[in-house]
């Protein structure tokens, strides 16, 4: 195996565990996670039991994939490669898979992690494996949604900073709470106690044309069609960044695609529980969206009402 | 309980089992099932275990149900209500679910009863019935397809008659089983040895405006939106009269729902696990068309090429 050129101690002393993740393992701490360099890549050491070599395969297959159309490629992070670094629990030498750090050009983003559809499980899997994912599939809302979440990290301002729940507030998240946070992702005033976000900046982050919305109804056209690839235990990720929101800057929402160590091949058939749980997350955010846009027609009727007049229309 | 005005002896003498039944329990050799009385109407007697009262309460609140658009209520049996009728095995009074006979007016129907989603089970069931379900899911295509074929009758000519495999057989079909009925349900030489069926009659059963693919398009988009109804072990029949496109009459192919002992509330999310295995079955349909569209391209290509000339153009 080469070793990259970067591969010296100025590079290493830029690699640092990433701020902005919400799910998976984590850097910090002494422990084997991802790293990032402050230049746009993100560093992933490969999985144990197989995972990683599987994930790295996948990406180099995806990579040359000339049937996946471009305008579905941007729903990936760049893969770049892999490389021999340093373990960031200083066990020695391991390969990481080099990616692109989706959330690079990011001050302060706000993060949704969903793991997509309503089976993590696959047949060839093993009894053990199937069993500890169903326990945990229908202890979380994957069977009842078709998709959980994972993690996230919501940016509230200056003062507040991230929310970001713990692991175990974010698994024993119901139905309601699901619901919630989707609304609270594109709020104004997301802090905890309030219970009627005002999902003010709905119709620019899930609206739009290049909006969240829009980004995952391109993404199921793909899947509607697609039969090469199915998706097990892979995550979506939506995200802009709040910060230049707030500051009035026009908002870039994204939406990615990551943790590919369970995508087999579709052989001739579609990824029909990736798409099912994609077309209930659709669901989800229309649904903000309509609500958002109902109440602003009525906060602009409310506004356009002359004034001292009453509800039947009589003027005092 | 008020008796139909219809109980009476001249009635009974015109009830019989359902010559077109493909799947569930037939009321032939004294068994309990399903009568037809040859005027369009079907009475399904009501299951055991609960299941009998749940879809009569399905029906009673579906058929009143004013959030279910028009276009979608084509999709059920119209319901007439209940009646206290005989059951076929002789076991005295039992109350009947009364609906439209879905094949009333056809001759020779070729039928596939497919049961959708990739999970026949729901999380509120008792973990026995859902390791029923699992075993059951897993050695069928249920997983692997999101569907699995529950039963059929391909109707293939006035000699051969029906193609109807036994329960144990269709419960054995793999992945490349199912792809080849969805073949030959639209074929004019659907015998059983032939491997490539001629799928002629695709473009006028699968295609078209009033096809099964626009059928099943206009069941998705509804499916995409409502979140009253969860669908859990329900079938889906498509099926048209094949007698009589064999001699020459413009086709009429249905999509039809039936068996709604498991419908659940929705609780405002979409049915994922229906709407994932519809979408898995509208691939394979389209696949099926969009084959038959190239191979009748190639095939008027080839007419068209004049006689005697070699594959480059040069005449001899």
């Amino acid at each position: 195996m080469k070793i990259h050129p970067c591969y010296q101690a100025s590079f290493y002393s830029m690699l640092k565990a990433p701020e902005h993740q919400v799910a998976g393992h984590l850097a910090s701490d002494g422990k084997l996670g991802p790293l990032v360099d402050g230049s746009g890549r993100f560093y992933k050491p490969l999985q144990g039991g197989g995972r990683g070599s599987k994930e790295l395969a996948f990406y180099e297959t995806f990579s040359s994939d000339t049937r996946v159309p471009d305008h579905i490629r941007k729903f990936f992070p760049v893969f770049y490669g892999s490389q021999l670094l340093e373990a960031s629990n200083g066990s020695g030498l391991c390969l990481h898979l080099v990616l692109q750090d989706i959330v690079s050009g990011c001050i302060n983003p706000s993060i949704i992690d969903v793991k997509i559809g309503s089976r993590t499980w696959y047949p060839e899997a093993s009894d053990d494996y199937i069993k500890k994912c169903l326990e945990k599939d229908a202890r979380t809302t994957t069977v009842s949604l078709g998709f959980r979440i994972a993690g996230l990290q919501l940016y509230e301002g200056k003062e507040s900073g991230f929310w970001k729940p713990g692991r175990k507030e974010v698994q024993s998240f119901t139905v309601d709470n699901v619901r919630s946070v989707m609304r609270r992702f594109v709020s104004s005033d997301s802090s905890i106690g309030n219970e009627n976000p005002d999902c003010s900046f709905a119709p620019s982050i899930y609206g739009g044309s290049a909006g969240i919305l829009e980004q995952l109804l391109e993404l199921k056209a793909w899947f509607e069609d697609q039969t090469t690839y199915h998706f097990h235990s892979c995550s979506l990720l939506i995200l802009f960044d709040k910060e230049s929101v707030l500051k009035g800057s026009t908002p870039v929402a994204e939406v990615k695609l990551i943790d590919f160590a369970h995508v087999l091949e579709g052989k001739g058939v579609i990824d029909h529980n990736f798409l099912g749980g994609l077309c209930s997350l659709i669901k989800f955010v229309s649904d903000v969206l309509s609500e958002s846009k109902e109440s602003s027609i009525k906060a602009d009727e409310e506004s356009e009402k002359p004034h001292n007049c009453t509800n039947n229309g009589n003027c005092t």
